[in-house]
């Protein structure tokens, strides 16, 4: 299935940023934890670096429904939550991936775990998208929910 | 129990300055969401203000077991992630804690639905303490958790 959802334009710079992604996955005791995570967007999917040998990576691979939040640091009020499905965990064995990330966020340094690198892939089912502006009774929020999810 | 994981002091400003803690909560089809959320952290329980009306009340009554991650504005690899446990749900008629969190956060406006506000009190049970210095090779992770949960 190919369907997901969409970020509206008036939050679209949110995505493009390299701002911080606050990551929930669910534990094996059912209960959960939330991870800030570098991530990038290409449009349809959202991925993040990750390595075979943590929680987090047992978490997705049982559970595959995840949610992310990411919020405007200039207003935050301002925000989009996303709920998705980790769709791919992708070989990135000698850490290419996390080479590009580490290149749009500005960080450099030796990756010392580039052997058990993976990329998380995650379709979004669900984005809110969270807005509101000084003078506004309640805030505005715009929903998009993937057609398979509907 | 009394018990609860503890704060680091070197990132105890995380918890006293107005930021936003990524909340996430079990849904009943026991996937996850995240939502920004104002709080405020007395040294022992961490604070929400929230309605009986919304689904991550229903969220919370149902499973307890809640996670928050904060981050350094100024320093993204900066950040604290929480796992705690909903203790108890304090009523907010008439909105007074949500007024000391409107003040905390510099906004204002009217309350539309101070009736229904209520109080999320959460008691940490595990606390992560991450930071990363250029120049270290790895990033450095102080671990607190709560005599009751180890």
């Amino acid at each position: 299935m190919d369907e997901q959802a969409t970020v509206p334009a008036s939050h679209q710079d949110l995505m493009d940023r390299p701002l911080i992604a606050n990551f929930a996955t669910v534990r094996s005791d059912g209960s959960v934890q939330s991870n800030p995570m570098w991530f990038v967007w290409d449009g349809s999917r959202v991925r993040l670096t990750h390595t075979r040998t943590r929680k987090k990576f047992q978490n997705v691979s049982r559970e595959p429904r995840v949610a992310l939040s990411i919020v405007d640091p200039e207003d935050s009020q301002r925000y989009l939550e996303i709920r998705g499905e980790v769709e791919s965990i992708d070989d990135d064995t000698g850490a290419p991936f996390y080479r590009t990330l580490q290149e749009r966020y500005g960080a450099g340094g030796p990756i010392g775990d580039a052997d058990v690198r993976v990329v998380l892939v995650i379709r979004p089912t669900v984005i809110l998208a969270r807005s509101f502006k000084p003078g506004d009774s309640r805030a505005a929020i715009q929903r998009s929910v993937a057609a398979s999810s509907a």
